[in-house]
Formats: structure tokens, sequence, C-alpha cells
């Protein structure tokens, strides 16, 4: 099947090598608002182009992966593609997924598309564990730990202070929290009890690091609910071990059957958030394909996804080898 | 939806207790081969029947659930029962699966009705996790991790030995091997170098100890390619400290885009396998049920069910409190 990403960022880069990696997927283009001149594909073959030309691409492209952020990008991107193409999206404001979802249903509705939305670990591979955990044991009680990892978001937050020219913030679950719940205590955890925050800030010279480290540990939301620590550090060191984007986490679920006790736990530890992220993507664009083929139409998202779908083997294979 | 429930042995009396705790299901009747009369429920108003009434209840029966053995009861019972009925069953015997998938797609597509084949932990979720890894990272490699947890078969495989009046034997992960795959090594490992084989016997007063050791320790597929350890305990200790039936283990799998790596792990700990399995065909009977309504007929196995099909909330509630 035909491949096209829109977005040339992290997740961008990340699709592109697991378009790479899937023997049944080909990489027609990588479409950017920017000047796609100055676009370096990895992709023997495929052309960086300019967004404007995609609407004469709809016989040319099955799927069209769409690599924007949650915050701005997707809310209008992906609807307005759905319009004319099969796509799928990594949306994660979690909030406004039913209100992106009608919007992108409705437009890939009348077009006769499948938008495949919040596709990702979390939303994603996550919310898939807590929904089958939870259809197998109803009323239990499920845990999500993020970590430990790089939020980029909360990087970014960190950068956008005065003085501060670059940080990297990694969000860690607390062991102590997760042993608990690993041992079916079934705790009542605030946020502070389950993650803290450590900040690596390089900071202008001569800025003021205390008021600095006091902005950061206040900030609403974003931190002032954990524990965090800050390091200031040179940019070298940043550069030098903070310039990776690992991430990862837990889903576990408690539940049981009467007396008797049980733990569900689905774990990721990954060396590159977007590449893995972008991973899940493209074995979605599959999917997606596979139920625009079918005849259906709509938005959907991994819940709506058989497992096999995802997967190029047949189901006598799958049943043979993976059973 | 309406659930019959055929065989009462452990597994059986799990689905049971499954079915109670599912609010959308109601426990029409348990059919043995028994004598019904000597079948204590534990569901009021649900009756203890013989198999031969169920011929006349297909109307009054969703989805029957098959609670035989994998050996000799399903690869005939299923696609006997698939005739007149939608059926799940937990069909575990891996290498016979297609032979079985074929069987009972052939009578159930004659039938218009649904066959659900193998769903538990393994086969079921545990395929499920090989799967959904597969697919997002390909060319990675999976390990299956059984334990600490009573193998039921090798008990029964104990037992018949001469001399041996009772036994428990257990199943024990090595844990350097796990932990060798969850640091990403992809080792090459043995059958003895993944799993271990605790055993808990009970002789016979005067039974020759040294040759039931020996005998286990050498008996072939079951023992000889482990390192196996052998206790002789009491009656009273076994039934003290032996008589539930926990199992559990892991899937991990190793994957890696490019010079990335990632590693997913699934993994459970039951302390009772028959109620985790029963809760889990439970689920399987409310997604047969849908496919059935929807139209789909003939064999399926967990690949095929979109995951919301197994929950009893809508996709607009799964979207907004699990996505």
């Amino acid at each position: 099947m035909k491949i096209g990403i829109l977005g040339y960022g992290n997740l961008g880069r990340g699709v592109e090598k697991a378009v790479a990696a899937n023997a049944d997927q080909e990489l027609v283009g990588v479409f950017t608002r920017r000047d796609p001149s100055g676009l370096q594909l990895q992709t023997p073959g495929a052309k960086a182009l300019s967004v404007d030309v995609l609407p004469e691409m709809k016989r040319e492209i099955d799927v069209l992966i769409l690599c924007g952020g949650s915050a701005t990008d997707l809310p209008e991107m992906t609807p307005r593609y759905a319009a004319d193409f099969n796509v799928v999206d990594s949306f994660d404001t979690h909030a406004r997924v039913p209100e992106h979802f009608a919007a992108v249903d409705r437009a890939a509705r009348a077009a006769g598309r499948i938008g495949l939305i919040s596709c990702g670990w979390d939303p994603g591979m996550f919310s898939l564990n807590r929904l089958y955990a939870h259809s197998i044991l109803p009323g239990g009680k499920d845990y999500t730990f993020w970590g430990r990892g790089v939020s980029q978001g909360h990087s970014d937050a960190i950068r956008r202070i005065e003085g501060v020219t670059d940080a990297r913030q990694y969000t860690v679950p607390v062991p102590e929290a997760v042993q608990r719940v690993r041992n079916g205590e079934n705790p009542e955890l605030t946020t502070r009890e389950k993650h803290t925050r450590e900040c690596y800030v390089v900071a202008k010279e001569g800025a003021d690091l205390d008021r600095i480290e006091q902005e950061i540990k206040t900030m609403p939301n974003y931190f002032d609910a954990y524990d965090t620590t800050v390091h200031f550090i040179s940019q070298e060191e940043l550069d030098a071990n903070h310039k990776a984007l690992p991430h990862g986490g837990s889903v576990i679920y408690a539940g049981s059957t009467g007396d008797n006790n049980h733990i569900i736990e689905y774990s990721l530890k990954l060396d590159s958030n977007p590449e893995f992220t972008g991973s899940i993507l493209a074995a979605c664009a599959r999917a997606a394909w596979r139920m625009n083929s079918e005849g259906q139409t709509g938005a959907r998202t991994m819940f709506d996804i058989a497992p096999a779908w995802l997967s190029p083997l047949s189901g006598e294979e799958l049943r043979a080898h993976m059973l």
C-alpha cells in the first residue's frame, strides 16, 4: 500500500523509518508546509513535496499519516484531509478525543474514507490494555505510570522561562507506588505519589538560577503538583547525555474473581518515543486501508481494529505461528 | 445475552463466576455429561441440565461456552455444537489449531453461527501481545515465560507414576533468563535455560522414593529437558499449601527501529488460572454474540475481535474513559 506522510518532525521521521521496515508499504512522499527543498528524506525514491500538491495526489496515496501536533495541527488537519484520504493520526489530548472523533467521523463518512485517530502508545497500546483488562475482569482498577522518559511538553514549558536556553524534563514513576500496585494493594495515589519530575536545565550566563528553579517548581499544571528536582548543566552536557527521546511506562490492572486476585501488567521501555509511535502509526495505516477496502467509512480508534488487521501476515499464518 | 456453559470442572466454575460478574450476561444453565442432580451451581436461578437437552434449547441460549479439555473433548465438541449455537472454547493445543479452526469453520458457516476458538491467556492474551508487538516492530523476537504456576498436565503426569498418591507441579521461569531478555540481549535460550520444574509429591507409605524421583526427572517431553526438583511431602501439607491453581507468566518482545531498541512486556500474575481463563471466555462470548448479530459466521480467534467488542461499554464511553 502507498503511504504519504504529512509533517517531518521527530514523529514524521519515525513513521518514515517504520514504513521502510514494512515490506508491504511504499512511501510515496513526505508533505510539508515548509519549503520541501529543505527536507532530507532517508527513503530512496520518495519525494519531499509541498502540502499544496496533496489534493492532486488522491489516487496515488492509499493512506496519509498525519504527523502534526495535537494542540493546534490535528484538530484542523485530520478532518480536512479525511475528505480526500484515508488518514491516521496520533491525537493525544485525552479530554478532547470525543469532539475530534466527531469532526473526523463527519468528514470521513461524507468522503467514504476511514479516519483512524489517537494511534500511539498512550492513547493507543496503553488504552487497549486498559480496555482488555476491564473487559476481562470488571470492577478492577487500572493504574498508568509514565516514564522514565522525556516529556517534550514539559521540556518546552521550561524552555519558555526567561533565562533558560535549553532543557530536558524526565517523568519518573515512583518505584514504591509501582510496587504497591504490583502487590495488589489497590492504593489511592495522588499525583505527587505516582511520579516525580527531573529537569536538566541550561541557563544563560548570569541568569538567576534560584528564580528559574522556583518558576519551574511552581508552574501550574506542569510542575506544581509534583516533587520536582532541577539540575543546572552546561549545553555540552545536555547535548552529550540528554539528546535522546527515550520513554515508556506501564499500565497495571488489579482485578479479582471473588477471593482470587489477578495482576495484569503491560510495560514499554523505549529508546525512542517518536520512532516507536511512528511504528504504531505505520501498522495502523495497514489496518485503515484494509477497513476502507472492505467498505468501512468514518472515524475509528485502535479499539475498533481487529488485531489481525495490523499484521501483514494472513489469518492462516497468524494462527499457525503466533496463536 | 443468555449464556450456557457446557462442562463443570474448574474452568466451567470459573466461567460461571465470570458470567455472574457481567451485568449484561445471564446464565441459563450448566450442561453436563454426568448426572446433573450431582451439580451444585453457585448462580441463583440457573439450572444444571443434561447435555441431552441442549438441542432443544437453541432459542434460549445466545452463546454456549465449551469447558471441555483440548486433548479429546473440544476437537469433537466445538464443531458439533457450532452447528446449533454460537460457541466459544479455550482450545490450547497450539500445533492442532489449524485443523480445529477448519473443522469449526465448516460447521459454524453451514449453521450461520460464530465459533470462537482458543480464547484464554495462552493461547489468547499472550498471542495478542505477540501479534501486536510483531505488527508494530517487524523483525523482533518474542519470548514467552510461563509461571510461577501450577501445570495441571504435569501434575497429572506425576500422579500416574506407581507409588504416587498426589502431586503438584510448578513451572518456574529462570530469573536470569527473564532478566537477559528484559535487558534486550536477545539471547538464544534452550528449554532448560528458560524454565525449571518444582514437584511436590505425596508417595504411598513404603514406596521407593528414589525410583519415583528418577521416573519424574527422566519422563520424556514432560521433564527430561528441564532441571527438576522433587520434594516429598505429606498429603496434609499438600492440601494445606498446594491446593490453589495460581499461574501467570510474561510475553517479552525485543524489537528495534534501526539503532534504537524497544522492549514490550505483558505479564500476568494470577491467583486462579481457571477463574482468569473463565473470565476471558465470558468476555469473548460477548464478542461472539455481537459478531453473529452483525451477520458474521464461521470460525474466529481473538485475533479477529475488535477489542471494543469485548466490552459492555459503548464506543462513546470507551473513548471518553479508557482511550
